[in-house]
């Protein structure tokens, strides 16, 4: 918990507590013992009994974790308690399953009620940076590339760019399928006779997972692609979060955390950290580590992994706590974030002009050609001093001074900028 | 080359060739110009001679590398040779694209053509591997559970079960988007003034790839997306490959690869190394560490990254190697590979009947209770000897010598296996 | 604490639980008043003060976790709690530190301790190890190359490979040097004029930690040197592990796990699985992508991080606890663990001979040529039978029967197993 | 090769190409042929026809590399060609060896002459930094923490920090050990009888690697090892190269690179990317996969792996190759660098004074206690203006102008700045 506060904010840590995988785990057992009545293979009593028994405040998670030392993992503890706790019903507790099929689907239950909150946050993430790039559609911004100033653009755009990719890696994660799995021992349902595929399918419908043409006990693609696209979130917010905190550099000082109580130091009161925003990057920057991980778990041997399937539960619950933290970090910077576009446009113009060099380029190469047109601009530009006259006076160029000057205000060197904010804009109130 | 034989095996290792590369530079190159054409901005004769000079023969593929180190990429060398290759033309080349445009395109082209590829591949894969499903419907294969022998399961299943992860691995890297690239210097297209968006449809269209709402020079979920798909195929690629491996061990001896000239052990002539099998989990092994420098490498910064975008050719390009040699290895293990029904058998029957004491004591739970009837087969199978026997002698269980005989018939207790099987090839006869 | 009992055994958990990091974190402030007082900044009554107040008995856990948010650490929260429990001695804590101070020292301070805890199991391990070498020393075992059978060894060469490894990847854990850090903010520690050196090693000496040179807040060498070395040992626990798993396979039954109610199935009364060593491995599989996770964040921004030094804590503490974990999990695996001399000689006999073909071959190299006896035996190899009978009948070889006999008895052909054997128990009685 | 001159820069690439390895696995077998003249296994004369046979450039990468695909590695096919090459000196090729051994001893040979360029390049940039860190001893520079300028340090101090941490992990990196590899197909060494231990210990004498006291075929601790060494250099770098690019943005210009003809925009004349340094923090950015990528793969099961050893021979080149130039372009930057002190001294007053906030606090501390003076100083800094001025006019600090001035003199507070300059220079002396 000491370090909850930074690395594990927001809803999703309760949504992979230890309590929210317990039942989970039970809600697979009730359902199973359901879907086992829907098919008449267990008494509807019966499963009654069970599904009342499933409440996760009967049971004692810590007691659970040590007895899953014996056999390798928790559901098989739980099944005996549930076994006890269910009376006379309990001989159709677990019926026709493996502690794989319980830990495997509260895995995906887990997943489902974690991946709503940390929508919910993205999607509040989304509302801040259309308001922004709404809101600065036009304001005139300093663009960089290898952080050295390069043209100007505006911050609405930036805000565009980074709603655009956040919406895709988004979208990407609401669209992975999460199905329930249910095999038996070798993903055969044996114990079932006939009726397991019947079983399945009410044991899916009663839990709202999809349902898998097979089981996929040891086909971990689910797996994988679920931590494929929670990386991919993760990669988005850090990129927002770490333009953020480069924009926040006291010698940029285009954009600030504003609030109480936060980001300031114990030792430099002058400082205004962007606390949201790093820490927003330090949950992200576990995500590469736990998607490797993952991927290199995929490999489960047979019908059952020898440590592959136990080496899944740490990581994927870590990449759900990460991600949702750098999500909720994120959408509490951007709820603090002020814009200060005074600096942004004192920033532009820095370098007196050289950041339009290319537009001046670029509006002499048909009178003067490519090579001459830049290789005058940059002489002009290494010159330094008042870069209109510099251009006004070179031979070469026959550039007058007012046009010289229309060349280098920014504002009329936006391009498309308007252009892609609108469309980032429209696409963005066609999803929501 | 030394390691290629082995690591980058498969018509992959060609589609992200420098050779490869370069065309796919120029291919943008000539798209850039055709697409100029097309809104009117360059002459069309123009356009064409570009596009007669965008031909790899014509540049020295090590210069362009050794020039590339003064940029930072090889896109800005080559815009300039190209310039000097297109003659009057010359002054259109490059126009309003910045390196990065170039290079992410190439990228998308090559990945492309990879993927077409790696594909043909693995759907070489699929047939193999539905052929064997349909074959070993019911072929009677022990079902294992962290290595040691569960139940039984048919060995069409394992097949089927392989073929339903490969093809839903398949599926997700078919379905990335890939976009074209086209911003300029920071996104804006500022110096194609109102036609930027024109040039980019233009552009996409001749290049047959996808039309970005906004550049995405800074949003690179497309990266991560593509990785995380060639990850997940890696993934399912070793867990067939690696299964391969373990039934290969000479003491299972239920698969062999058979190969004129291969897998023979340079010292040891008895044995018959599964050396596809095994190149295809080295190769699948490099994924996990590629896939996770790209997710690592997301944010980037600004209008372009200092550093991170550089850092994503070579991962990319040897996922792509790697993946690719990886589905070539698995096809080629596949077309080798032997199936022993006879070894399959009797291992099945090698612990006497063990394995099939999970259906007796399901069988008796109705007659005898859950924890009675697992505790006294247990006690049996501890027993060692003629399980029938022991089964049929024990008093608490009531079951007869031919009961006891017919609960121990493995190919009795397959459960849902066949109907599994039959779902899998006829959901492979509608994907094919 | 639901997968702990599987993930999280041993005593590393204790070791760098949420107690022992705010205690840890208290020693170092305990330590820095120390040294103050050593220095003469500080009254020593005051330091008393302070090191009295230094009980993680008086503070909330809790409530410095979420404290922290809104400074980005737990250190800061800390450092005004103490002030407050410290009374009058309260303007003396924390004098001259950082948050980051206190966190890296904490650090290295828990970091101490798992190590230590860590390395008595591994030690443990060792034990064990050299007692299968010793007893094993010259039982025949199986050699096995690509998982297939290979040359006969002995099972004590194979624990002595495994012990030989163990031993390096401690010692190189061992060896790592755990320095304290102090710099003040940036590093200069200006607050404390002059005696800012003098601070340091007094601190530095008061908690047993080595003194740097330099602080080293953004030099994070001995953060991945940790790592690495972390690392190491897991992917060594991993080697014996797999083996053990492998091994233990229902079809080799060369050792097995037996254990008192650890390894039954609760379907399958026949299994003995081999848990101990599943479960180090699940342990040990987590360690590659955390090892990334915390190289990856190295580079550390100016003279404090924004992101990469948050980035650390959680990974660096999973990977203490997973890798505690993988070498307790061993610890029992192997107190478990009982060795099938009978199995491995009958597994050394399955190939009828062939495990022996390349000292056959190698035999006859002086009369008969190496391509000639290389293709002769394996003619005899594969013409299956009885191998012996086979060699003498071939009229290339000029074989007697007993000759071939000799030729084919596995304990004659064990080279320098036995020597290599006593080299790693000479090691051994040395090392510890 | 299209990559090459961005991201395999420098010597490694040379020191790890396919004609390196070639010599280096030639080497090997020359070793191993002397060895056994040195023990009296194979005539003197054989030994030195195999040595003279044992020249890279009778060989064909390509066709070896080709061959490679049917036994899994180039060591068996080059065994077949170094027999033919040999003439009657053949029969004594390889004697006692399997193709691990050669690959394994190629591979740490190969190591081996990459880390010696690596090195030299390395002790370049350790020279620079010791340059910049005595010529910028006292030269005022911002420290700055989560990107904020926070107190002031001297650059010297900066590049003191830097050229210790670079020279611990050189260190790190020169101190892992490099062993030959020699065991036989099982780690027994049987085909040489009772003489293999003196063997391997002529074979590594000539080779000039360390006798490992046991055959490490399956103990991957070194190549983990060395993977965790170059994975450091790799941070070490990132850590300064990305520092360099911090300090070059445009609005802090506080160091750049100059190059001719390096660096320069296609498109934007005014732009000084320091694209050394990029190009450095590309290539170490490579780092954290690629070791992770060696350490998954150091459970190699049994007495050779099957695709794990494989595995590594792609990313332990790729580390070096990635290593070396990150390390060679990081001395490329430092070469290039031009320091501007004016530019560090003018961002230091940029925020009037509130730098040094916290000395002025700490100088208040004994007169009006930590939270009161904390708390007056924070409130003159958010006021805005003359500090200066609003320190002595605050009624609870009881500050005379002139001593206010003082307290605002960042180069009186640099505490041990200086002094931690000069031990980490007296380090260096006493290091190279």
């Amino acid at each position: 918990m000491l370090f909850d506060g930074v690395l594990a904010a927001g809803p999703v840590r309760e949504a992979v507590s230890d309590r929210a995988w317990l039942q989970a785990m039970l809600d697979a057992e009730a359902a199973l013992a359901g879907a086992g009545a829907d098919v008449g293979l267990v008494p509807a009593e019966a499963a009654a009994a069970i599904a009342a028994a499933c409440d996760a405040a009967r049971y004692d998670v810590a007691e659970l974790g040590r007895a899953a030392a014996d056999s390798g993992n928790p559901a098989a503890p739980l099944a005996r308690a549930l076994t006890a706790e269910a009376g006379d019903a309990g001989r159709y507790v677990h019926f026709g399953a493996t502690s794989q099929d319980i830990v495997d689907t509260a895995a995906m239950l887990v997943a489902r009620s974690a991946r709503e909150a940390l929508l919910a946050d993205l999607d509040a993430c989304r509302a801040a940076l259309a308001g922004l790039a709404a809101t600065h559609r036009s304001t005139v911004h300093t663009g960089r590339t290898l952080l050295q100033q390069a043209l100007p653009t505006t911050f609405g755009l930036v805000a565009a760019g980074w709603l655009t990719a956040l919406s895709a890696s988004g979208a990407a994660l609401r669209s992975v399928s999460l199905p329930a799995q249910l095999g038996g021992a070798v993903g055969t349902l044996a114990s079932l006779g006939t009726d397991g595929p019947a079983v399945v399918a009410a044991y899916a419908r009663r839990l709202g997972l999809a349902e898998p043409a097979l089981p996929w006990h040891t086909d971990r693609g689910v797996v994988a692609e679920l931590a494929g696209a929670l990386g991919r979130v993760c990669g988005s917010v850090a990129k927002i979060a770490g333009d953020v905190v480069l924009l926040a550099q006291t010698e940029l000082g285009e954009v600030s955390e504003d609030a109480e109580g936060a980001g300031g130091s114990s030792t430099m009161p002058h400082k205004r950290n962007p606390v949201a925003a790093i820490s927003a990057l330090a949950a992200a920057r576990q995500a590469p580590g736990l998607v490797a991980t993952l991927f290199a778990a995929m490999p489960h041997e047979h019908q059952r992994a020898a440590g592959a399937w136990h080496a899944e539960w740490r990581p994927q619950r870590e990449l759900l706590r990460a991600t949702g933290s750098a999500v909720w970090w994120l959408r509490t910077s951007l709820s603090r974030l002020v814009v200060h576009p005074d600096r942004m446009r004192s920033n532009v113009d820095l370098t007196g002009g050289a950041l339009l060099a290319e537009r001046v380029t670029t509006a002499l190469v048909p009178t003067v050609g490519r090579q001459p047109a830049h290789d005058a601009v940059a002489e002009c530009v290494r010159a330094g001093g008042d870069l209109a006259a510099a251009l006004a006076e070179h031979p070469a160029l026959g550039l007058s001074r007012s046009r010289a000057a229309e060349l280098l205000d920014p504002a009329g060197y936006l391009g498309a900028a308007e252009v892609f904010v609108d469309r980032a804009l429209a696409r963005y109130e066609e999803e929501r």
